[in-house]
């Protein structure tokens, strides 16, 4: 029998462990998932020049691929840093930003898709749009929305759990309440709030608190429930000190140091069910 | 006899629209332009690689093209994108940052307003700049400054005059006071504050926030008017609760999502002259 | 005998000469540069394409060069820009981030090196990664971090002595107590706070006061010493502020823009030998 999930324990390890997370991300969202990576205990790396990724890639402890302000040469960078950290038994997240708003988006996310992520993240949009363009599921009506969700979690479910089983990821589709599962198992997190959408970039810093529990050692499954709760617990938090966008940021990145293993444990709002 | 000038109107209307906004900038405002479309209820997206700009301009309500952080292959995907939003119908915003600094961004400057831009937005050194590089007025003496206006936006009213009737474009030179003009109708904008030049980037997001009025349905010249005396005022307030330049930008960014359409209307300092 | 070292003189020196500072930064670092050198008082601006890197280096008063998320076409602008500097009369700084940490990055901060940059500045891992590649002293054991640097200042000192000789540059290497040197003069700098390695680009956005310094026209050494003081005290200052480090940030800004010249002179805890 398995080990219950413990946000404790897998926070604790995070801390310990301190791993150094190379992350190839959008511009708008670099500096954000640097600051919240350096928020929650981990070291953050940005490195995309294809002559180092894939070196680069072995040296850390896990990876991070984000497709929000793509070009082919960055797209050629994450398929060497991809293959890289597989080949070296790394574990990396892929996070799909607007995957299905052009034909050069969707095929660059099946590419990525085809390299065997362990974890994928995204909102509902990005995952029905991922599993419609890996040939999965169906394709989705256009919703003329950009990288914001225009479609709630549950739309998003059966799509995820096609491909969760069909890609071996696990998958985490995130909004109001986050929906993860590996195909076989699910969970649902009630965590977060409503500001948080309303600060850019947000949710791609959010796949690089995954792919830093994942570099800590933290099964991938519970690794990835254990980051959307801590998230979204922080987000409650700054939200009390914060009068509107602008002044929660600052105020939520101070809840990530702040929140400690215990107060984690009490705070997690988790439903799991096989 | 035309509507009179509205900013409850237009602020409503963007409010209802959410529109979603293609901007191509540089990597300095990314962030901040992102952050402020959400906090005044548009929804962003930065986008610049040549295998999608262009069907992505066409997707969005609106673009923005800001030439900051320059490159020949960003330059040419804006090119791309100004086409194919101009062939969508799409209205479309060009910031000018630094155009006289350089060749380059001489050269540059001069070809994306070729594309007859529905908006310019740019200080004083910018216009003036951008009016002699394309042959409309008498080339500035060179300042030795970088991005930042070194000239009075008085200074620049003949050149932005000029180039409205030259390009068809509404022109508007932000400072102190601003001043805006299609070539015919004129309007000064009293809002601000002091710190905002003290604030990277902020000139370049009120780039973004044109954009969003324009992509929601305002008139070129009443949205442009409204956008600036809007994000003056949230700058009023944020100065009342800012210690500095730091504290400055997180209470500008609650002040413009808590500024609702009766206050700005209220608050708008707008003298028109036709 | 040289006048002794006046904190005092060196800020007031750069308040009145406001230098024009032009960057080629890394895509983390980028905003909050240009936000930490116009809350001291510099005018920065970014400029990478080398359709116009040199044009704009011999415009501007100061360069600097950060190499943290570099591509081999950036790197080709950095030697255009650097060598554009030094043959206008200018200064510039080099900051060699994760030098160590590939190949790729090892051979471009030697190639960087070679171009006789007026200042070095980096962490204790940097500096010794740096005198590594460029053969001046033994190569460092693999640490197996990323940016962040996992050696005490202590650590470093032989090799930015030896480096500071070999190159003739100021070297500088900041952690808890920093570390000044050109070869002869040593000094130390034991302002600061623990917060400030927990926000992203702090160390980078250094870079931007050191060449704001030297735009002004601040000596080298002297213009070093009170960057590093002036920006510790600042943080110093912000620490009283925060809540943890998200509010850090603004706190931050808001001391650097208060400081004035004898609040420095006061705070600074400089200590030189010879």
């Amino acid at each position: 029998m398995a080990e219950p999930l413990s946000p404790c324990v897998e926070l604790t390890r995070l801390r310990t462990a301190a791993p150094l997370v190379h992350n190839i991300t959008n511009f708008v969202a670099m500096n954000v998932m640097a600051n919240v990576q350096l928020a929650i205990g981990a070291s953050p790396a940005m490195i995309h020049a294809r002559e180092e990724a894939a070196e680069f890639a072995s040296i850390a402890s896990a990876l991070t691929v984000n497709i929000g302000t793509l070009s082919p040469e960055w797209l050629a960078a994450m398929h060497d840093a991809a293959a890289a950290a597989t080949a070296a038994g790394r574990s990396w997240v892929l996070d799909p930003v607007a995957a299905g708003a052009t034909g050069f988006r969707r095929r660059a996310a099946a590419e990525l898709l085809a390299l065997s992520p362990t974890v994928i993240r995204g909102n509902a949009s990005e995952v029905i749009a991922l599993a419609a363009s890996a040939g999965i599921s169906a394709a989705p009506e256009m919703s003329g929305k950009g990288v914001d969700a225009s479609d709630p979690v549950a739309a998003a479910e059966k799509a995820a759990d096609a491909l969760a089983r069909s890609s071996g990821a696990v998958v985490a589709v995130t909004g109001v309440e986050d929906y993860v599962t590996d195909g076989s198992r699910r969970a649902r997190i009630a965590n977060g709030h409503a500001l948080m959408p309303r600060v850019t970039a947000l949710g791609c810093a959010l796949t690089g608190v995954v792919g830093a529990f994942l570099g800590a050692g933290s099964p991938a499954f519970d690794g990835t429930i254990t980051a959307l709760a801590y998230y979204g617990l922080a987000g409650e938090q700054a939200a009390q000190h914060a009068g509107g966008p602008g002044s929660f940021l600052p105020a939520f990145l101070d809840a990530l140091a702040a929140i400690g293993p215990e107060e984690l444990e009490r705070g997690a709002r988790i439903q799991t069910t096989d």
